[in-house]
C-alpha cells in the first residue's frame, strides 16, 4: 500500500479525551475515531489490526473443531423471556421495540440465541459433542463508556458455545478452550494468565478470566511467578485428555482481585501483585440456559435429558488496545509479527530523486511478490516526520532509502521493537526481511 | 471437514413459509435458520458461502485502490439531522434510544457517518480522491420480510463512499465502480446487466443498478440480447480512462421496469424482456450530503470546497439467495466455482469396509493437502440419502467410492453442474480435480 493513498490521519497532539495510552495511541495512530460515545469508527490500519487478531482467534478455533456460525446483532425479546433473563439485565441492555411494536434488543451476548439454534438443530445424543461460535458485534449501553475501545458500547467478540451429554464431557470441551485460549494469546504477542473466576451458583470451578498484565489494568490480580514464563502449549491433540496439561496451569496459584485470599500459600518472593486486563472468559453453566429453554437430546437410553453448556468470549476489538498497552514505548506502538497491520513500512527519504525512488519500487514490489503486507511511504513529507510516523503505527520493520545510501548501493533496515539500525545492501536487507 | 462433525441440519420436506426457490434451497440445505421475522442466522454451511462472497467484493475493491474500513452499526441521530434524512427517513429505521435518553438509530445506509469520517479526517484537494469502503450489517425495519435473505431486515453489505474534487473526478470514481462490478459480479458465477436507474432530484445520468435475470426476479426488466453475452473486463488498469469500455456496455439498452421507456429504439427481435433482481447499485450524488454536512477540502486555489460524492452498494447477504436463484435445479443448488462452501464432496459408499475407509481417507487428506476446501461424508447414512445431501447442498464435485469400486481401484466422479458421472482410477481422479 502507498501511504500517499492511504487514509492514515495521524495526529501529532495527544488527544485530551484519552486517558489511556491504548487509546491515545490509537488515535494519534489514526486507528480510530469515535463517532459517538463509545462507538467507533474503524479507519483502514485499525480494521487491518482487527481483522489480523480476528483471524488468528478463527484458526485456533477451527483447529479445536468448534464450527463457526453468525447470529444477528437484533434479537427477539422472547427468547430472554425464555431464560428468564429478560427482566434481570439490566440497562446495559439495549432495548428496541420494532415498526410492530415487537420488544426486540441489541444483544449484548448470545447464550440465548445459541441454545434456540441448538434446540432447534439438534436431536439426539449421536451429534455431540457441538460447539459453535461465531465473532460478532455486541452492544452494551455502559452508563460510563472510557478507555476507547477498551471499553466501548459496541464492540467485537468471538463467543462459543459448547453442548454435551454429560458434565464429563462438557469439562473436557472446556479443556479444550482453555487450551486453544492459551495458544490463541500466545500467537497474538501476549501473555495471558488463565486465573480462576467465581461461578456463582453455578459452582464448581469451572471458569477462567484470562487476564494480561499490564501497569494500566483496569484490576488487581495475583499469581505464582512461574505462570509469568510457562510457555503455551504446541502440537495440541485436542481429541487427547487435556486435564493434566490444565491442571499444570491451574495448580499454579493465580486470581483476580474478587477471588484472591489470604491463604494462597505462595512462597511471598514467588507471588507476583500486578494490575491486569481482561481478554477472556470461559465459562462451564451445566443446564442453566437448556433446562429452562428445553434444549434437550435423546440420550442413549432413549431419555430426553438437557444438556450441558458452557460459554467461552474473547473480546476481539478490547484486545486490539490490550495488545497495545502491552507493547508500545514513547515514540508508539509496537506490534507483535503476527498482528501487525504492515509487516514491513519502506520509507523514501526523497521523493522525485530518480535512484532512490528506483530502488524503493524495486523493494516494494519484491517485498510484496514475497508475500509480505508493505506500507511504503511515497509521500514528500520532510524525513523526521516519516520517522515519527512509522514510529507511533509500530510496523516491525522499517527500511530506509535515501540518495546517500542509495549512492553506495545500501539503505538502513530498522528494528522497531530494539531500535536498532543496520546499515546493509539492498539484497542484504531483502535477504533479511524474507530470511 | 468430516460431516459426521459438522452441523448441517438438512430437510427432507419443503418448508411452507418459504415463498421462493432460493429461501426453500437454503433452509433445507441447513444454511440458515430464521431467528425472527426478517431476521437469520447464519449456519456454518451459509457462513461459507457468505464470506467467499465478501472475499470476492473485497477483492475487487481492493483492487480499484478503495480503502476498507468499518463504521459502527449503531450511529448517532444527530447525524442524520444534519444531512436533513432524520424525519424523512420512514418506519424503514430502527430508531433506538439509549440510557442516556439520546437519539441512535441502527444504520440502515452509512452517507452521513461516511461524510462525517471524511470532513473530519481529510482536510486537502491533496488527498483526494478517496474511497472509503466497507462490508457490514445494516438493519432496514421492512413492513413484510419475505424471501429470506433476499429481503430480510439485518443484511450484510458492501457499501462505498466516494470523494472527489471535480464532477470529472467524481465521474472516473463512479466508473472504476461500474467495471468492479461487472467483474465482481462475473466472479461470483453471475451474469449481471446495469441498467439505468432513477437519479431523482440529482439528475445526469450516473446511476445504475446491477440486475441479475431470474425467473423469480421481483421486478420486470428490458435490454438488448448483446448484453446477455457480453464478458466482464479483464486486466483492468483502475488509472486509465475507463469511459470508453463504460459506454461500451451503457450504449446497449438495458432498463427496469420505471425507466422503460417506448422508444428504446431496439429492433424486436433483440430487446430480451425478463424479471431481475438487484444485486447492486451505483449512484453519484454531487453535494447532497457534502454541501449540508459541510465535507470541504481546501482546493489548490485556497478556496473551500464541497466534496463531489458517490456511493455504491452490493448486497452481500442477498448475493447468497440471488446467486442460488439463478443457479439451482430440481436436486438443489448448483454452487459456482468462487463460492461453493466446499470445493469437493468426498463420499464413502459403506463407512466401516476397510478398503473403502481407507481410500476416502487418501483422497480426503491429499485434497486437503493440496489446498481444496472437502466436504467428507463419513456419516453412516444410506447411499440414497447421501447423494441426496451431497446434490441437495451442491458442491461442484463429488467423489464417490464404494467397495466395488475400490476393489478395482476405481471411484466415481460426478460434476453437479452437468449431472455427469464417471467412473475413474484414484489419481486419474485426483489428477482432474487439481488439474
Amino acid at each position: 500500500m502507498r501511504l500517499s493513498r492511504f487514509l492514515l490521519p495521524t495526529l501529532k497532539e495527544t488527544p485530551s479525551e484519552a486517558e489511556i495510552v491504548s487509546h491515545r495511541l490509537m488515535l494519534r495512530a489514526g486507528m480510530i475515531r469515535q463517532h459517538a460515545s463509545g462507538i467507533y469508527n474503524w479507519l483502514p490500519l485499525g480494521l487491518r489490526v482487527l481483522r489480523k487478531i480476528e483471524q488468528v482467534v478463527r484458526e485456533e478455533q477451527d483447529a479445536t473443531g468448534a464450527q463457526e456460525i453468525l447470529m444477528p446483532t437484533i434479537q427477539s425479546a422472547d427468547l430472554w423471556r425464555e431464560s428468564g433473563r429478560y427482566d434481570d439485565y439490566g440497562k446495559e441492555m439495549l432495548r428496541i421495540v420494532d415498526r410492530h411494536e415487537r420488544d426486540m434488543l441489541y444483544g449484548p451476548t448470545h447464550e440465548e440465541v445459541a441454545t434456540d439454534v441448538f434446540r432447534k438443530n439438534v436431536k439426539s445424543y449421536r451429534a455431540l459433542p457441538q460447539n459453535l461460535y461465531q465473532i460478532q458485534w455486541k452492544f452494551r449501553d455502559e452508563v460510563r463508556p472510557r478507555f476507547g475501545v477498551m471499553r466501548g458500547r459496541e464492540f467485537l467478540m468471538k463467543d462459543n458455545y459448547s453442548f454435551d451429554l454429560t458434565y464429563e464431557g462438557a469439562r473436557h470441551s472446556y479443556n479444550k478452550m482453555f487450551v486453544a485460549y492459551l495458544r490463541t494469546f500466545a500467537r497474538l504477542g501476549l501473555k495471558a494468565i488463565p486465573m480462576a473466576a467465581d461461578t456463582g451458583p453455578i459452582g464448581g470451578k469451572l471458569s477462567h478470566e484470562f487476564i494480561i498484565l499490564a501497569d494500566t489494568g483496569e484490576s488487581a490480580v495475583f499469581c505464582h511467578r512461574d505462570l509469568l514464563d510457562k510457555p503455551a502449549p504446541e502440537n495440541v491433540d485436542y481429541d487427547s485428555d487435556l486435564q493434566p496439561l490444565v491442571d499444570s496451569w491451574t495448580s499454579l496459584y493465580a486470581a483476580t482481585d474478587e477471588m484472591h485470599r489470604p491463604d494462597h500459600g505462595v512462597p511471598e518472593g514467588d507471588l507476583v501483585s500486578a494490575r491486569g486486563i481482561e481478554v477472556g472468559h470461559i465459562f462451564h453453566f451445566g443446564t442453566k440456559y437448556s433446562a429452562p429453554m428445553g434444549a434437550t437430546v435423546t440420550a442413549p437410553d432413549g431419555s430426553s435429558q438437557a444438556v450441558f453448556m458452557g460459554s467461552y468470549g474473547i473480546g476481539v476489538s478490547r484486545l486490539v488496545a490490550g495488545i497495545i498497552e502491552a507493547s508500545h514505548d514513547d515514540n508508539g506502538i509496537i506490534w507483535p509479527d503476527g498482528v501487525a497491520p504492515f509487516d514491513i513500512g519502506v520509507i523514501n527519504l526523497k521523493v522525485g530523486d530518480a535512484a532512490t525512488d528506483g530502488v524503493c519500487a524495486d523493494l516494494y514490489g519484491r517485498l510484496r511478490a514475497a508475500g509480505k503486507d508493505v506500507l511504503f511511504d511515497d509521500t514528500d513529507d520532510r524525513a523526521g516526520a516519516k520517522f515519527a510516523t512509522m514510529d507511533l503505527i509500530g510496523l516491525p520493520w522499517q527500511v530506509i532509502a535515501g540518495p546517500k545510501g542509495v549512492a553506495k548501493g545500501m539503505v538502513e533496515l530498522k528494528e522497531r521493537a530494539t531500535g536498532e539500525r543496520h546499515e546493509l545492501s539492498i539484497d542484504s536487507a531483502l535477504a533479511k526481511l524474507l530470511g
